[in-house]
């Protein structure tokens, strides 16, 4: 069964988004592309919710992205997609497939199949879901060394205390830590 | 001239309380608990909150903790302490001066007495002022491998992107990350 891990930035005080939705306070730099586009080529399939969806998409189609990064927006084009949402009227990034609702079982089915590993990237409020459903396998999570004050905390509302082992870490010359998490039993 | 620092348990949402002012996710284990001791006795006084001095007063007085872990309970009886309040009428436990508002130039004269370090725990509104005065010199988070979805997010509230340069980190075999920043400059 291939593994599903939550991959994404929060800073110190626990934050994925500052006020007015703000990302700018991402810490990246060299190491840390090279470390996203490995961790990319790893990975069969993305996950995400709408509001992700689309800053991803807005972004990594753009000539910007292509400039800052090619290899890896040449990758987040390719690579097979799939957007939650009940309002998207179509899915028109490359290789997305728009799904309605969430269900454990397809969830399971798309683990079973043969391939490289599922991501959801960012994508707090679906990530919630996911948990409940005991349908991930690990937590990464990059931590910058930033202080916001205000923002949406990561995985809010998430319930039941799930179990975590800490099993990997990684210091990056930026300052960030990427800590990756194990969760401890498969939940109902 | 001593440094002060801020030491905090916070878990992976960036909560330093749950719900309720839970605390009771606290991760810890004797590695943690001669920690504690040993930051403890690397530093010559504390400084609190209203509500961190009570919590910290209520059980650092009671049989359980000298039970539970006598010598940092003798210590944390013995150390000098602040406590900054409004509202409390008198501090009542060993050793203890009550302030009623933070002064820079009164803080900044404690910072260049002789002595060991000084030392905020938890005490999150407070620190927020401490941060925007310019005061902390250090950051240290032990980060629980939890995941409470609901709380208080550490240093809620603080500005002006105050910018950190991780130092040191350290793993507890109970998955605890132990993370310290140095605030880069000393701001105004």
């Amino acid at each position: 069964m291939r593994k599903l891990y939550l991959f994404t930035m929060v800073s110190l005080d626990g934050y994925f988004e500052g006020e007015g939705n703000d990302l700018n306070w991402h810490n990246v730099d060299q190491e840390f592309n090279n470390f996203a586009l490995g961790q990319l080529s790893d990975t069969g399939l993305l996950i995400f919710g709408r509001r992700t969806y689309e800053t991803m998409k807005d972004f990594w189609t753009s000539p910007t992205a292509f400039k800052k990064d090619r290899n890896t927006a040449m990758l987040m084009n390719k690579i097979k997609k799939i957007v939650f949402s009940k309002t998207l009227g179509r899915a028109d990034w490359k290789n997305t497939t728009l799904l309605r609702f969430v269900s454990k079982e397809q969830i399971i089915k798309l683990k079973k199949e043969e391939g490289k590993d599922i991501a959801i990237f960012g994508s707090s409020d679906l990530s919630v879901s996911f948990v409940r459903l005991g349908l991930i396998d690990e937590l990464r999570l990059m931590i910058n060394p930033v202080l916001l004050g205000k923002g949406r905390s990561f995985l809010a509302g998430v319930k039941g205390n799930p179990e975590l082992r800490l099993v990997e870490r990684r210091v990056f010359k930026s300052g960030n830590v990427l800590l990756t998490y194990r969760f401890k039993v498969s939940r109902k």
